[in-house]
Parts: C-alpha cells; sequence; structure tokens
C-alpha cells in the first residue's frame, strides 16, 4: 500500500564501516571474510535503522557485530597483549548531543563498544548522587567492574581469544625474541611485519533518518602491546568523531580512524579530519588532511612509517524550493582514505538493497606509511516528512 | 666577573605555576599553604633551569613539588575513589619534539608525572624491538608495573594518603548517602558543595632559555569518582598542551588546565586555548575562548555549572634590527583564567629573585561556573647568545 511505501520512504540513512589492515593482512582468502563481515555489519546497522533506531544505536549494532567476527582486531579473536591478555580500547561520540563514552584496556566484556555506549547514555541522565559527574571514560578492572554492575555480562578472556590470536600471540613472542638478538638492523623490515599483524581494528559511522551522525571504534589494540596501554580508539578526538551541522558549520561529519594508535592519537586525526570535511571540496579537504595532518604532521616529524586509515562522512540538508515542501533531500558524500596497503570498506543507503563491499589498495608502487589511497563517492537520498 | 655574568644572563626563563580549586577551599588559612607551595615547586623548577636543564625537566621538577604537598589534590594527598583508594592522571607535553606522555588511574607510585616524564622520553628513543611503536598512555596496573620496571620506585597507597584525604573521604562518603535519600531537590547545592573538594589540581606551563616551551598537568581526579576513571589530566590536547612557534605558529604557547575534568575533556580545553592564543591579542583571545569554547561550549550544552580554570604562557622572540647582535629579546605574555571560585597561580621569571604567588578570586556577585575571572601580565626576557 502507499501508506507502507511513505513508512520505508521516511527514512534517510547511510552508513560506512571499515576494517583496516596493514601489508599483506588482506589478502585474496582473507579479503573474502572481511568482506562478509562488513556486509554483516552493514545488515545490522540497517535492521536497526529501519525499526526506527538512530544513529548512535546503529553505530552501537554495527560495531558489535563487527566485535563479535573472531577475524577482526576487536572483542572477540583481539590481538593479546605482552602477558596474553585482551585488552580493549573502544570509544562513540554522538553528533547530535556530542556526547561521548570511552573505554579503555578493558577486560572480560565481549562487547567494549556497549560499555562506552551506556557511559554515554549515563552522561546524558545528568549528575549522580552528592553533585558527582558522570565518567566518560574508564578504564582497566574498574571499567570492567562499572560495565558489570550496569548489567552487562561478564566474559572470560578464554572465550574472546581464537585460535588465530593465540598462534598470532606465540609468532609474535618468538619474532620478539629474535629481534632482540639482531637489533637495530632490520627493525624497519620488523616494523612492517609487525605491523601487518596490528592494525585489524573497526569503525563506522552512520547518518540517520533525522539527519543525525554518530561514530564509533573499536579495538584490540597493537598485538605485544604493554598491559595498560590505551591506543586512539579510547582518545577522544583520535578514534572517532561525530558532530551535527550546527550555526558555524553547514556540515554534519563523522569519522572513524585506524592504524597505529599512537600516530593517530598525536595527530588527533579523527577530529582533524572532521574539521577539515567543512571546506568545500570533501575529497580535495580529505586529501589535504591525510597528507599534512597525518603523513607529513609535525607531531610524527622523525616518523617515516605512518599508518592509518579514515572512513569520513559528510552531510547536508540541501534546501530546494523547487522541490515538493514535504520531499527533503540529504546530500552524503562518502570518503576513505589510508596509507596502510589496504583497508576493506562496507556501506549501505536507505536506497540499496544489499551492502556494498571494497578492499581498497595503494596504488602500484606506492609506499605504505608514506603515501596514500583515497576514494569515496556521493550519494542523494530523500525522505518524506511527517 | 663578565664571563660569570655572560653565563648567568644566558637563559631566558618564564615559569607559571596553579593550584586550583572551587568554593570555600581558597580560605585564608588554605591560601597561605597553596602559596607556600606554589613557591617551593616555582624555586624547584627555577633550580633546574639554572643548572641548564630544558623546559620538559623544569616542568617534571615542579610539578613533584606539587604532587609532594599534601595539600594539593595530586600525588600524596589525592582525592580518594569510591573504593578508598587513590588513583592518580598526569600528562606532560614537549612543545620542541611535540612528544606526549600520560599515566591515567594509577595507583602506587608516588609521582605521576615522572611515569608520565619517562613514558615521553621512551618515545624518542624510536620503536621498541620487533618494531612496536611504545606506548604514550599507559592505564592501571599495567602502567603501574611499568613504572617500576623502568625504575620509578613503588610507594604504598598509605603513603599517600592524608589525615585530611581519608576525613574528606569519609565526609564525602556520608554525604553521599544523605544524598541518595535527598535526591534531584538539593542537588545543584551539594554539587558545589562537592566540587570544592574535587578540584585541586596542579599545573605547570614554562619557557626556558632557548624558547622551548613544555606543560604538565597532575590530578588525584574527582573525589569519590569510580574506579578506573580518568580525567582530563590524562588526556591529550585536554590537560595540557605545548607547541613551539613554528612555520604557521608566530607563537610558541604552553597551557595546563583544571576543574570538572569531564567538561575539560569534552571541550579540549587546552588545544583550544593554546589554538587561540594565535590571535594578535592575548587577553582578548583568551577571554573569548574560555566564553566560547568552555562556558558557552556546545559540547557542554545544558550545563549550568563549568568549571575549570587554565593558565597560558605565550612567547615569541621578537626580532629586534637595532639591538646588539648577541642579545636576544624574548616577549613573554602570561594569563590565568577561571571559572572556579579562586586558583591560586604562582609565577617567576629569570629577572626574579623570587616567585610571586596570587590567589586570584572571581569579581563579587559573579557566580562560579557561568563567569569567569581573568589577569595576567607581560614580561620582557633578554639573553645573552653563545
Amino acid at each position: 500500500t502507499k501508506a507502507q511505501i511513505r513508512k520505508k520512504k521516511k527514512s534517510f540513512y547511510f552508513l560506512m564501516i571499515f576494517t583496516s589492515s596493514g601489508a599483506g593482512y588482506h589478502s585474496e582468502s582473507k579479503a573474502k571474510e572481511y568482506k562478509h563481515v562488513c556486509k554483516r555489519a552493514c545488515q545490522r546497522a540497517v535492521d536497526r535503522l529501519r525499526a526506527g533506531g538512530l544513529a548512535l544505536e546503529a553505530v552501537t549494532s554495527a560495531l558489535m557485530e563487527l566485535e563479535d567476527s573472531p577475524f577482526t582486531n576487536a572483542g572477540t579473536g583481539s590481538n593479546l597483549n605482552l602477558s596474553g591478555e585482551i585488552e580493549c580500547d573502544a570509544s562513540i561520540m554522538d553528533g547530535k548531543s556530542l556526547n561521548y563514552g570511552a573505554v579503555g584496556a578493558l577486560s572480560g566484556i565481549k562487547n567494549p563498544v556497549l560499555v562506552a555506549r551506556r557511559l554515554l547514555s549515563e552522561t546524558q541522565k545528568g549528575k549522580l548522587s552528592a553533585g558527582r559527574i558522570p565518567p566518560c571514560f574508564l578504564v582497566g578492572k574498574g571499567a570492567e567492574q562499572w560495565a558489570i554492575s550496569h548489567g552487562i555480562p561478564a566474559c572470560p578472556t578464554e572465550k574472546m581469544t581464537t585460535k588465530f590470536s593465540l598462534s598470532g600471540y606465540k609468532r609474535n613472542k618468538r619474532k620478539m625474541e629474535l629481534a632482540e638478538q639482531v637489533e637495530t638492523k632490520r627493525k624497519r623490515q620488523l616494523c612492517e611485519e609487525n605491523n601487518s599483524a596490528c592494525l585489524d581494528t573497526v569503525g563506522v559511522v552512520v547518518v540517520d533518518r533525522e539527519g543525525n551522525v554518530a561514530a564509533a571504534v573499536s579495538s584490540g589494540g597493537l598485538a605485544m602491546k604493554h598491559p595498560g596501554r590505551v591506543g586512539q580508539a579510547a582518545h577522544y578526538g583520535c578514534g572517532c568523531w561525530a558532530e551535527n551541522a550546527r550555526d558555524v558549520s553547514l556540515y554534519s561529519t563523522a569519522v572513524s580512524t585506524s592504524g597505529s594508535g599512537e600516530h593517530l592519537i598525536r595527530t588527533m586525526l579523527a577530529r582533524e579530519c572532521s574539521t577539515a570535511m567543512q571546506a568545500e571540496n570533501a575529497h580535495q579537504a580529505l586529501l589535504e588532511a591525510m597528507q599534512n595532518k597525518f603523513i607529513s604532521s609535525p607531531f610524527l616529524a622523525g616518523e617515516d612509517c605512518v599508518l592509518g586509515g579514515v572512513i569520513v562522512l559528510r552531510c547536508c540538508t540541501c534546501g530546494e524550493a523547487q522541490r515538493s515542501e514535504d520531499i527533503q533531500a540529504l546530500l552524503v558524500e562518502f570518503l576513505w582514505s589510508h596509507t596502510t596497503e589496504s583497508m576493506c570498506v562496507g556501506y549501505m543507503s536507505a536506497q540499496d538493497s544489499k551492502a556494498r563491499t571494497h578492499i581498497s589498495r595503494l596504488p602500484p608502487g606506492a609506499v605504505a606509511g608514506q603515501s596514500l589511497a583515497i576514494e569515496g563517492g556521493v550519494c542523494r537520498l530523500g525522505t518524506v516528512s511527517d
């Protein structure tokens, strides 16, 4: 019926998802797995949006699916740290309220993003007893206890460890022992080998039917990291950023990042990309941001191997006087860029019946950590207002 | 002798220090203590600078003195968390290398800033074995273990707990139980009461004889915070910021912040103030930053009580053609601003024989969390170049 079509049409939404990786990982066999999980994550978010959920709920659903995949370095299957334990980082940001929640070095919880999401919603409830401001960032044991006391079930580490992550740990341990012997000489080479195993983090950006944006990331962190190390996925402004359009900013923007945590922290890449996205030409702006604020950033002077990737969403509701009053149009530009060998991206709009996935690779001959790939598209979405 | 004078004159430096506080705390009796500790911290930094130390070493020395004071909410005498434990946050940034180090929710170490400082210097040494990037941010138990394995001695919590912090904990616990009963009605009032007890964090900014800036902060965090909660003092861009002048930026800037951690995080206040400081009029720029990027920040929409304070240093080596070639002049502008009832500031230059201290207060009738005080000065320093 017409009413049904109307209801269906009511949502414009768009979402993008990535799993990022270093060299060698997105081999043909792996590629298939990554594409699959990206597709499933897109579908999960879309299901949520179709059921009336907003951007914040959609990013959470999609990210949980990515965390649950044993192939991604987030949640189940995360890299093990130096002590052979799993410690996860995750964060989430709501472009509408600008609220934020993050967890760092979190063990014993299956879906770290769920805790970040809960922290975010608790801050929206106002002050705690005795006027205490609710926390937006919790780490370690305290974060785990907080999660459990807020009804999020505990999950034994063994259940989150996979055969793959365990064998990776053993391989890395041997490599480290070897590296301690050969020392500086082969450093560079070993760096690249190691990087390939540590960057498979995941991120999601979404715009919902109301035009709100949200972003989230989750990561098991660097393989063989020191216990207690917190990476960009739990750093405000570094792992993800979402900001709805308002007075000074014409565009709503959402960004998620992946890569070498310390590089993404010191360059505050998510927020920098979001800021850059207010320029007229989105593609040009992202290219310049990746070049000047990341690869050649003064904050990374002396680094010759800067590995990272971003997904970026920007949108504006275009005022179109000539169109029917009850129809609004949302112009969505979606881009991804990376200095890693490859990055797997999935995306889906309200007009699509299924998600598209794509493995983006550096151009032939380009050196990972020094050059970049940038791709993307534009999508016009309509909605029927009430 | 002339050579000695020359040597003595060789250093231009300036430093500023604060302990920040909410209402009621900087009472006349307390004020004296705060001024004393600020003076001692200034002296410690100056001793370090006179001995040839650079900005980074000077901020560390000063901050350690502040942490060791039982009156400040940092290191010894820190607020206890909900479980009655001490968990400290600290960070440090070097304007020259733009390197950064931070620790969060750290227990069992007397001087948290020392660990942050060590993390920073370890990152400068390049990659770890197997090409692993050294961490810049460690939290919890892992941070404690890292510190100890790097030769920083452990310190039992009992030694860092004071009679004062323990009685504060008991008082807060009673207050919380009471608040849980009366609930929302007196919330606002209780907020103010509680805030007074939780904001006494400390920070330092320094410019050294070479014109390098550095900044650091340390905090015991919110009283009765949830274990694992990490505040602005350990958040990149939020607790402190330091950036030497380079091509695009005319001024070197250093900023440290204090106040309600979550508000300082979400507004990224340290970095915002640093960015603002590139405008021509420093006073006007800081006033606008505090007003538009903090009190009225869109990131804190709905908050009617935004508590925080900053100290800001900006300097430039003025090209003066008419002066002797081997004499350089450094123009230092130093400012402080706060929305809390009061803030204690200490400062000292190479020309001063002793530190000056000052308790800055909101103007009469001004409402804490909604209005601000701003003060500062200008200082011209000379140096003989080699």
